[in-house]
């Protein structure tokens, strides 16, 4: 069981419950996104993947059972099942349902004018091309991460620079495996501060360079998980590495992006909108 | 713009707009898992992500009013909105909406009696520890990538084994990146066949293994992706492979996961339900 935030003393528990008749990660996301919406609660989440059987209909509704006598307040359960049967053991429970192909499934079968398949497991195919192209783009970020290779940059869809833990690497990782997008990374260090200016390796390929930059402070911190009191980690180190960065960024005209108060997945898709904006503004895909 | 499955031809098309005021990928993913359940339409999905403010709003209904007038029927609008007052500019236009926020934060606070914060980009937010735990299970997968280090396995949460390219480091990534999870993995290879047994690296940690499978045709598709007519990709290495790998997973114990008809995300949560199974059966988090 996980807190979803930070545990507030002497307020109410409430079990949040994600079902799914697959990952549940749809569930979970929608879940988490809700539950920001609401102070004052300890929300604590369980998930029950894979429930697509009477049986493990059953587990789960005894887990359900067991959060309520727990917490002595309904669970909340999210839910995404495609097979209604499997869907009603649940209710048998007193809970507060959110199901979300109940909301939605029933006004489309309307829209479209066609009967949704209600099977189980089919969002989660995917056709070979698309996996292929997704496991080409990790490969390649991998290979790429932290300038370890040169070769085959004219190949990136995007090259991410900026100090060492800047967070380039998750970036470039979820790029690749969200989007499928090439994404090389390559650390501004010191040594290019003193020349002032980009790496040689770079400068054919600036148009498709975007900059990454966080709070001096918060570099502190992460660099000292990897390095504790060290001169890589010290705060002063900081400041004056992303200064130098960050004045090397906007006298080469790089679009930047701030890690600080966002999470990978933010700045990836911002990185996404920034390629796109040239051809075609608002939208990408 | 994407189309979300191949192409069929003479079938009506749709568009299918995910709006947010965050990064919208909890959208995309809800709309993908809703339109695999309706045949016979060529969708194609626009997404328009941080749209917080009313000039933003105003292109996206821009982008909605063409999609329309392009198909001639109402495009679907997948939509998670905090603020009520930006939604109302997007349903001006005559669409067929599907509001995540809407349609679960009113009940959501009846049930909890709280009022929701309807602030703007509260869940993308992520405290300091989550970030810097997810970052470190990154670091620890790429250094533990295809058994470039014996050092440090120990510490591994899981070792996923493998013939190269049955979904290892896709695999090792999104665990790392999802749930903070530190993945190794370690190619199973010809000579750990031709001896029969595992590497003797991995033997300490039997307890943590996990094995993926694939299918030797994909592999082989896969494979030729990589190095084209070698002996590397060629069906009968791929079949053979295979084959010992299964074998020596099963002979060791070693609990494995098919790939070829599962997305990496769902052989994840697989093994992290494998992982937890032990301790509390039904869930994991």
């Amino acid at each position: 069981m996980q807190h979803t935030k930070s545990y507030i003393k002497g307020a109410p528990s409430r079990a949040i419950i994600c079902v799914s008749d697959g990952t549940g990660i749809t569930a979970e996301i929608l879940s988490k996104g809700l539950l920001t919406q609401f102070e004052g609660i300890n929300f604590r989440q369980m998930r029950f993947p894979f429930v697509d059987s009477p049986e493990k209909a059953m587990d789960c509704l005894q887990g359900i059972r067991d959060a309520r006598r727990m917490d002595g307040v309904r669970p909340l359960v999210v839910m995404t099942m495609m097979n209604p049967e499997i869907s009603a053991i649940l209710r048998q429970e007193d809970a507060h349902f959110l199901d979300l192909f109940d909301a939605f499934i029933a006004p489309l079968e309307k829209e479209l004018g066609v009967k949704s398949a209600h099977t189980v497991g089919r969002s989660h195919g995917q056709t070979s091309h698309e996996y292929t192209n997704r496991i080409a783009a990790i490969s390649f970020a991998i290979a790429h991460d932290d300038g370890i290779t040169d070769s085959d940059l004219a190949n990136a869809d995007v090259i991410l620079v900026g100090v060492s833990r800047s967070g380039k690497t998750p970036t470039s990782l979820y790029l690749s495996m969200q989007f499928g997008i090439r994404a090389a990374n390559y650390p501004l260090i010191p040594e290019d501060f003193e020349r002032d200016h980009l790496p040689d390796t770079l400068k054919p390929f600036r148009g498709k360079l975007f900059g990454l930059t966080i709070a001096p402070e918060q570099l502190h911190l992460i660099r000292q998980e990897r390095r504790p009191d060290s001169n890589y980690s010290a705060l002063d180190t900081c400041r004056q590495e992303v200064a130098a960065a960050e004045r090397m960024m906007r006298r080469e005209g790089i679009k930047w992006f701030d890690m600080t108060s966002r999470s990978i997945e933010e700045v990836a898709v911002q990185i996404i909108q920034a390629i796109n904006s040239k051809s075609r503004p608002g939208y990408f895909g």
